[in-house]
């Protein structure tokens, strides 16, 4: 640890990961159907930071390829909103939806849930019309509206999608029927959001699954817990959409993916109500946890959950370090890992992405000055950052902290002090926000997710960096890479590309990239997700990737919940009847 | 640590947690047939240390119970062997089975298949003949003999009933049809016990499922690594049982359970083969391992297995505490695994455990003089006993053990130093051996294990303790308990009863002291199992304790790979058509 730059940031002792978030955002209405209506074409209102972050990349992505940056697009005139088709509900369906639980059938909250955050779906929130829509929108505000909902559902033989924050870029969300006459109702989770119970004791608490990652962590603080469940969705996701997706939070090294969290739910399916009761390990058959976390609002509506929490840090270090490329950088940080040392967060980034510091982690005066001087002087052309977080009691801290040092410097790294990480840390909720405003230069830009063993990372990632190179335009085209949720037997890497697209073909060429994605993925035995789940987007991999006994014994299980297929089709498993999937979905 | 006793033991720094077992089996032929079948009524041949530790319990029991220690009661006569029923099978299928892979159906290969090494199975063995006993054995050598086998049995409508060290004790390995009339075929996966690859870079191995600890060991040494899985069954016992059967080895806290060790398999099924890729994590739908894990054979057979390893320690640690009370200890190991304080092993054995130092962990010289002095004069009366093991490098051992000692004594423990500790490590594989011992003398002795929150571990401690207590009489019966996994939100409870029961009473009063016990564990949702399995003893249980649409579910993947329920009748889901299980079974 650099020492001067170590004094410097202990400011940030009482930060807590959670802390930091948009702030400009209502915590209590932001899953309210108006403001959800606000933001349906972009993550919400940019932030100050977006907005220098996005002017930052645009500079950069000029000064890389030499292509002009291009004059501002805005997403819509204003006042024109987006079309929808007409509801295929009956009068008949929405009074009786009416009479359970609050219920919506007008365009503004139509239009609120229909579309999640992925690619396709913000392309699709700048044109003039939606070609499918939700029907209905019902917003239960307790467990028995929500069970009686469901009944209703079931028995009418309705589509059912569960939203919870909507920010799936997968197309989770997408509001599809088994056919194309089925009515689809959109379950709006933002009003069940209550902590049911906090147990010190057993360091567990039990949440309504539309609680949002604010809410949870404003609960356990008091108790001196955490759930420590951080991802870029931390201000707007919901603890259900985290457990249907296995959502993977940035201090995942420390506390885990969420199935690690995850000690007893509640699922709502249309055949009744199921309570897995909390275990902290059990040697009696499958683990039932394990068969609704990843379910993907598949197999019914996960309403209650009940976590696994843990005490709250009260110290952060922050540490960055420079390896000379990508390998040694990565082979540090899985030794690192493979020796047991458990810092909360290690980030390697691949020479691209440090060179570009897309994440906006490293401040001008460094990238201008110190860094390139230091990599000019000490041949360090091909450099790979790696940024480390340290949580925990001040004890655990430093000596965690002197572990990490020691092994970074005996791999070869350069310590570049806490500034670069400390930066990364309060721009790591920003980036979706910049994302729209580069959409509004015409940029396309997205990122995508995978996970393999140690051993297959080389070719992954040189093939996937390939693959969307060639596809969407070596001349054009930046993709970084970096490496975020670490483990004993492998990694996740996490790919961003952005490219100039020209007006109108965007949906052709990222089409052509993922699909380009998805050959090497399968290939490899990579991943089909690491964290964002498979929604619609990823049907098709998820399919090819699996085994077809294990493919049917999951449709088993399904149909064991839910006999008519009425839960959120067209997702994880995919269906024949979808030949058409309308707003987001590579096959289209 | 007690500075004295700290230097005593440093010649134990080169052990591992696997070493010490009984060096007098032949390890590479303790799976043959005849093996099986020499120790068909035991364990196995008792090592020296049983027959004392034999002893002690006996002299123990007499001295807390004013019950005269029994005579010795022979197992049975030499030269009388086991009678058996006539094979079911006919002469074409043994003949068609011959042709794939080394096929038996003499009674010596049906009696060592037969029976596993639960209560019941062991009185059944000291009988005269089996109600039920499996029509054939089968051997296959390879993946391919085992995957042609499968698919004979599977077209002939044949029960198969998998079998690795054939030391479940809960009747996993009983050999039941789906009736009376069809013939079972034991599968001794014996064979199959290569190590496929070892991958030091990725930290992952490749077992065959038929490999017993030792061998697994002596694989994984060479490269400095170990799988670090050391249950009591580790001599004997595979890897595909103990995935089968979710087993927890002594080491869960730093290793893990063995469910968070597998990182792929392949499952033979009667369908097809299911290859599951190893992947560190994924956010792709349903995790394919957690439908295999817990399977107890009644999905296919677990063939190989992609296990997760770590680096090798090189120095082992002992230490041992004594609290005021149960509840003291117990609030001191929570508190411990809560703060992420994470030695190898922590033990906490209840007043009762600690008295009757069951596992033979405390020297005679110290129970009898030091400890009992300690008690008089700290009037610790219902002192309780933590046995504390810390491995790995030097330094972490020596950081954990300071860590571990100052936590102890802040919560009011008296450090005895590493001596029992050190005894109860010596001594961890020679209970299941004075088990035997302690049956020739004509005494019931079984044990029970569960798991629950922390916050329900009062209750479920006192209420099985009485359950046990009232059923086999509290006058005649020593009940101890020890806490061996525990985790951040719960811990396991291992119990282990001695009674005097009258020759030709004793299933009687185990089944009625079973009963009690389940009636406590449903009642306070404490798990059906947390490292043994279901199997056909705690059937009934599992059944109440699962929600009926989550059987439905299993019962549903099941049939898709397992169409005709050949697959190990009667286990886990248990079945309606065993009305009349025949050899061990609660029910009865």
């Amino acid at each position: 640890m650099n020492p001067a730059g170590s004094g410097e940031f202990t400011r940030c002792a009482t930060h807590q990961l959670g802390d930091g978030y948009n702030m400009r955002m209502r915590p209590d209405h932001v899953l309210d159907i108006d403001a959800r209506h606000a933001r349906v074409a972009t993550w919400g209102t940019p932030p100050n930071a977006a907005f220098s972050l996005a002017n930052r990349i645009a500079r950069e992505y000029t000064r890389s390829t030499g292509i002009a940056e291009p004059s501002f697009v805005p997403a819509r005139a204003p006042g024109r909103e987006l079309q929808l088709p007409e509801t295929r509900a009956t009068g008949a369906l929405i009074d009786r939806l009416g009479r359970i639980a609050p219920t919506r059938s007008d365009d503004i909250a139509r239009r609120a849930l229909s579309l999640g955050k992925s690619y396709p779906d913000l392309v699709a929130a700048r044109g003039e019309r939606l070609d499918r829509a939700t029907d209905v929108v019902v917003r239960p505000r307790t467990q028995a509206e929500l069970e009686q909902v469901m009944a209703l559902l079931a028995e009418e033989n309705v589509a059912v999608v569960p939203v919870g924050g909507g920010t799936s870029v997968v197309g989770g969300i997408e509001p599809l029927g088994a056919h194309d006459d089925q009515p689809v109702v959109s379950i709006d989770l933002g009003s069940l959001s209550r902590t049911v119970d906090v147990d010190p004791i057993s360091n567990v608490a039990t949440f309504e699954a539309g609680i949002r990652g604010p809410r949870v962590e404003a609960s356990l603080a008091p108790h001196g817990l955490t759930l420590g469940h951080v991802p870029q969705s931390f201000e707007l996701a919901t603890l259900g959409g985290w457990v249907a997706t296995r959502s993977a939070g940035q201090g995942s090294l420390r506390f885990g993916k969420i199935e690690s969290m995850v000690a007893g739910a509640r699922l709502v399916t249309p055949t009744g109500v199921i309570d897995i009761d909390h275990l902290p390990a059990h040697g009696a058959g499958i683990d039932m946890r394990e068969m609704v976390m990843g379910s993907e609002g598949t197999f019914g509506i996960i309403s209650q959950a009940t976590m696994r929490i843990t005490s709250r840090p009260t110290h952060i270090r922050f540490a960055t370090y420079l390896h000379p490329d990508f390998p040694t950088a990565a082979r540090a940080a899985r030794t690192l890992v493979q020796a047991g040392i458990r810092p909360t967060m290690v980030r390697v980034s691949d020479t691209a992405e440090t060179a570009f510091s897309l994440g906006g982690s490293i401040p001008t005066w460094l990238r201008s000055s110190m860094m390139r001087r230091a990599v000019r002087s000490a041949g360090l052309g091909d450099a790979a950052m790696t940024i480390v977080l340290t949580t925990g009691t001040q004890d655990e801290v430093r000596l965690i902290e002197r572990t990490v040092d020691r092994h970074m410097r005996a791999s070869g790294a350069w310590n570049l002090g806490p500034v670069p990480a400390h930066h990364w840390y309060r721009a790591r909720f920003v980036q979706p926000y910049a994302r729209d405003l580069m959409m509004d230069r015409g940029m396309l830009v997205d990122t995508l997710e995978t996970a393999m063993p140690w051993r297959s990372l080389p070719e992954v990632h040189r093939d996937v960096r390939a693959a969307l190179e060639s596809t969407l335009g070596v001349d054009r085209t930046i993709v970084g890479c970096h490496l975020s949720h670490l483990y004993r037997d492998g990694a996740s890497a996490y790919f961003t590309f952005i490219t100039r697209v020209q007006s109108g073909l965007e949906l052709r060429a990222w089409r052509a990239a993922k699909r380009a994605v998805h050959e090497v993925l399968s290939s490899h035995h990579a991943a089909v997700s690491h964290q964002h789940g498979v929604g619609t987007m990823h049907a098709d991999l998820y399919r090819r990737a699996t085994p077809h006994h294990m493919i049917d014994a999951m449709q088993a299980v399904r149909t064991t919940f839910d006999p008519n297929g009425v839960m959120n089709p067209g997702k994880l498993f995919g269906s024949s009847a979808l030949v058409r999937p309308v707003n987001s979905c590579v096959e289209r």
